[in-house]
């Protein structure tokens, strides 16, 4: 991307790129590529099924990759402290859970995670889980009554409801459910790839009318073609999502998944949930992780996205909004407590 | 009950009798009324919310109590244990969960906590687990994907599926999904009392056409007119349910919380899952433990069972039975792993 075009969409000369969702194999060169790439924010994933000791197993790792590379990364509990990451040259990581399994069984659970740094929290993944329904049972419920009470208390400490692999009447309830505007951190909508983890009109538009972010997702099995998938293609579906939602509404949500062995998908997956193989998105002919088109390749390469939302007609001030201004104004919204 | 009626539905001058679940505030007292009460063997419910470590520390209370109480007391994991408590003049507790919680997110677990003892786990308790639905959700999407992969094991390693406290469809999806006969250990057909926790019909036929058991109530919030339900609609009752069913299919779960205090019902129903008051099958006004009928007030009482089920015109072979035989021959087909 041109500097100037950067300069663009930039309140500084240097665009605000901030990632809706990640769970890279974290390595100094992947931190490196995140500073070289300008990110100055990534919602990380610490947690796919992991339970509350689990997951502050991956809690202290992080602590220790803050301690070790103080030069370029910094732990986000705030807005601001994305502001401070930008203005410092680093990248901000920010806590999230794809699962509901860090609060266990255990409404009381939600502050703990929230105190040690969880701002994101899917209810279900991809199966049933005490809160609600993911994308790959048969049936969906709903919010079960747990999951309504603990919407309720992530609301009132800050947590924000993530929706990205859960069923659409769970969805839709959770949007309903929620007092505070809700995330879909990293999906794409239906009409463009009808799989199973994309959303329907009905989700999109009712998470834009309350306030919610969608995260457009770069993950192959998310996209029109996949791994083949175009630039063109992908900013074309982001124009047609932006007349649905309002572009306001949008934000990036990568999914990226970089340096990951295929173990971590099977992971992803099975979980512990079941004794036999389970293939998820892939097939019993791809069981790994598909390949990466090759215009987003790594976390240097949000560059290529700006430019293709730009020619896709997005003006300076949306494409600013869409790479990361948007996502910002939500963290301002959605991470502090409710007033009392 | 007179010495003579007694003999007449026992194989060996004294009756065998199973209780199909208690929760008492287990105390040398209740071990002496369960002695006097000339009962074998007590399903002994060791969870209710707690996950795998907390039912552990359960059992590991439990074993205390085996060795200080090894004159009275035996641990049932065979049918043959129970016959040997029966010689013994012992009382044999066998291991049960009212919920899923002990295997956590893992169905490996499930090996594991029959290696340690459980031969009966519900599926769910009052709300949505991992695996199924309770009777208190507002929907009912039956078993889940996870539900199914863990009944198939729970067949596998020769642990009971227990469908006490669950919604109608998934109760009727796990009798049918389940290779191996199923169980009901308390509750009692809605026909009589139309209680979210009692039975329908097609569950209690589906369920003895499939070889399965019902355990009946006497917890007075399964039963007609509560604590003053009298022995004689009880039984009444048993006598109707026998005619859907057939009485081989028929035993007792009493649901004796003998000795309990009421912060413990408070913990039943409200588990860790709300931080609002749930009062399950009790009220605002009526927020403890409810009043036993007369006739079953303690493990003394099983008599006045026996004697009111012949008084309702019960042969003495279907009395004997009901009272424990008919667990016992469930227990010896059930325990066991499943032939390879």
């Amino acid at each position: 991307m041109a500097a100037d075009s950067v300069a663009s969409f930039s309140d500084g000369g240097r665009p605000l790129v901030i990632d809706g969702l990640q769970y890279c194999n974290w390595s100094p060169e992947i931190f490196e590529d995140m500073r070289a790439g300008g990110i100055a924010c990534v919602h990380a994933t610490i947690c796919y099924w992991e339970n509350l000791r689990e997951t502050i197993a991956n809690v202290t790792a992080w602590h220790r990759r803050f301690e070790r590379h103080a030069d370029r990364l910094l732990h986000v509990r705030t807005a601001a402290d994305v502001r401070r990451a930008r203005a410092e040259g680093k990248t901000g990581i920010v806590f999230g859970a794809q699962n509901c399994s860090p609060i266990e069984d255990d409404v009381g659970l939600v502050r703990v995670v929230h105190d040690l740094g969880l701002r994101f929290m899917q209810l279900s993944y991809n199966n049933q889980s005490l809160l609600a329904t993911g994308c790959y049972e048969a049936e969906d419920p709903g919010l079960t009554r747990m999951g309504r009470q603990v919407v309720k208390e992530m609301n009132r400490v800050g947590l924000v409801v993530d929706m990205s692999h859960s069923a659409e009447r769970s969805t839709l309830e959770a949007i309903d459910c929620s007092e505070r505007p809700i995330a879909i951190t990293h999906a794409n909508p239906a009409f463009w790839h009808p799989a199973p983890r994309n959303k329907s009109d009905a989700v999109l538009k009712a998470l834009a009318e309350s306030g919610g972010m969608l995260g457009l997702s770069l993950y192959p099995h998310h996209l029109k073609d996949g791994s083949d998938c175009t630039l063109e293609s992908f900013c074309e579906m982001a124009a047609r999502t932006a007349e649905l939602m309002g572009a306001a509404h949008i934000g990036l949500g990568s999914d990226l998944c970089q340096g990951q062995p295929d173990s971590v998908v099977a992971w992803m997956r099975g979980g512990r949930w079941t004794r036999e193989l389970d293939y998820g998105e892939g097939s019993a002919q791809a069981t790994g992780f598909p390949k990466q088109p090759g215009w987003f390749a790594s976390n240097r390469d949000f560059a290529n996205v700006a430019e293709g939302l730009r020619a896709a007609g997005f003006s300076g001030g949306e494409v600013a909004g869409i790479m990361g201004a948007n996502w910002l104004a939500f963290f301002e919204r959605s991470f502090a407590p409710a007033a009392a």
